[in-house]
């Protein structure tokens, strides 16, 4: 039909901080479902810093992409052509098709999202791999006690801001920490965190033993750095470190070199690393209690998205790579009235 | 009576690293013993790693020292004095005297040791703190399964040799790193490990590499440093790290900064870090399930006794800190014609 669907591929492996140099954006032909097959159009592609470290030529849990790879990445979208009944035309669905306008799943590829279609990019974070990341790595592996301090970093993100509202219903004091004022009123004010640390301020180490009185007994870590640096002689004994995410090293050439690991041994800290893709059975029992919190109002978010479809996916990636996002990043790869599927 | 006990105390908190100077050796009364008191003269004292960080003034597990303070210790000696029925004059007790020739125990703070008296040593290290604190980190912690690849820093060290071999028992393949070739040869040819690489070599890098293609399921770490950041990127999935020591830490004005800490995330790798003081219930299964192996001659051991008296404490400790020891580094004391009660 000459129909086509715009992808964003990685041009080559990027050095230290990426730019838009590095992405390829182009036309393909648009494929057609074969059996057993649906034709999904995107309508949300959800960006994530997992992402990047993903760009890079090294072992990880996932292949490292190679040049001219489409970017890969979470989408919900609509079905516009199938040859699977389980995946009908009109339905709303989850799944990876990465960093594209069009592609083709399977029905075990997708998840069928059951949300009116304002709400189905909530599937992409708090209804989705963030809102799971965030159950399971704070209540399954910090395992909370009412009272206790959790300390939250990246608290303004997509799973930080799950993370600390899920410790507040558990009865914890919660601290966050952000970049900048801004986020942090957002973290306090809307989320309700307890208190919120500017990172980037003068006196941050000097208010984190301010505010850490009775010690840490729960880091959620997303960033690492100089700011888990800060943390570290900050834990209480027998402290949970919940190792999420390190973004503050996916730019640099060289790690940093972190500093505080004897505190780890002098307060008999454990570090749990968990990638959330490992525990798929989790997922449904996860998002349902999400799901409850949301509809009461305990679980809020806010999401940023980038409009004028995927060609803006990159500046929006480079954007949230560096803090300037806020809320979950997304980009609105079709309009609502283009992707709704009306007529079908 | 003018009875004198002879003593060493910290004079006033080392810079950097340790030296002679830094300690205080000085003759004192004589204790006498009270109410359900007992007199224990000394006849070994266990130096170890954990004491180092002690005499730093930073908030940790136990009290940091304070100028003056004796230096504390692990011992073993027999009762001399008693007005403890539990403890009768004879006895042979373990107990915490730090680092004198006489000290005051009361029933709770000594352990009677079943050893004859050419054997009491033990209960310093195989059959004491050390192999304890094996036993629990590697088995209770890192849950070894047969056929997985086990990597032991400080492998020769009085923990490491015992976490090898009990390794080695539980039918892994087991990697030592040590300082030097007599170090390794002792670790292969008596430990009986499969594998031992000196990590000061020109190629320790390579030749990890080329001796873990299956990666690294348990690392059990004493030493900390770029020999940790070297053992990393070699983590398998769902590996192990099990934190027992950072010696190279000890005696540096500064703390290394450690930059592989994104491989614990990519590998999704636990930390687990304990003291095994905080496990008083798990010694006597542990010690009791040793001493069979120590008889069978699984488990096999080599001290390194300073001679000569307490007076020649600093300097075994300052050789034992710089990896010149040889063994558990033990001070004889008192040597056994002298401590044994014979006339009582």
């Amino acid at each position: 039909m000459g129909e086509t669907s715009l992808r964003v591929a990685m041009r080559d492996h990027p050095q230290g901080m990426v730019s838009e140099g590095d992405f390829l954006v182009e036309q393909t032909p648009r494929p057609a479902p074969g059996p057993g097959q649906a034709l999904v159009r995107v309508r949300h592609l959800s960006l994530d810093p997992y992402m990047r470290p993903m760009m890079n030529p090294v072992r990880s849990y996932v292949e490292p992409l190679k040049p001219g790879q489409t970017m890969p990445g979470a989408t919900v979208g609509e079905v516009v052509e199938s040859n699977e009944e389980a995946l009908p035309v009109g339905a709303h669905v989850a799944c990876m098709l990465g960093w594209q306008e069009y592609g083709l799943v399977t029905k075990d590829a997708a998840r069928i999202v059951d949300l009116d279609p304002g709400d189905i990019s909530l599937a992409l974070h708090v209804l989705g791999m963030t809102g799971a990341t965030a159950h399971y790595g704070l209540l399954h592996l910090g395992d909370p006690k009412p009272g206790e301090t959790v300390v939250v970093t990246a608290a303004s993100g997509a799973v930080g801001s799950v993370v600390g509202q899920l410790a507040k219903i558990k009865g914890c004091r919660v601290l966050g920490i952000a970049g900048g004022p801004e986020k942090c009123r957002y973290v306090t004010e809307e989320l309700g965190f307890d208190e919120c640390l500017d990172h980037r301020a003068d006196d941050f180490e000097q208010r984190l033993a301010e505010l850490t009185p009775d010690w840490v007994d729960i880091l959620f870590e997303n960033v690492g750095g100089p700011v888990l640096d800060a943390l570290l002689p900050r834990m209480n004994d027998h402290g949970r470190v919940v190792l999420c995410g390190n973004i503050s090293d996916y730019n640099r050439d060289e790690p940093y070199g972190l500093k505080g690991i004897s505190h780890l041994l002098l307060h008999r800290v454990n570090v749990y690393s968990f990638v959330i893709a490992d525990h798929r059975d989790y997922w449904p029992g996860a998002i349902g209690e999400l799901a409850g919190w949301v509809k009461e109002g305990r679980i809020r978010f806010r999401e940023d998205v980038a409009k004028g479809g995927l060609k803006g996916a990159p500046s929006a990636f480079i954007s949230m790579l560096t803090g300037r996002n806020f809320g979950k990043q997304l980009v609105e790869v079709a309009p609502a009235n283009v992707a709704s599927p009306a007529g079908n």
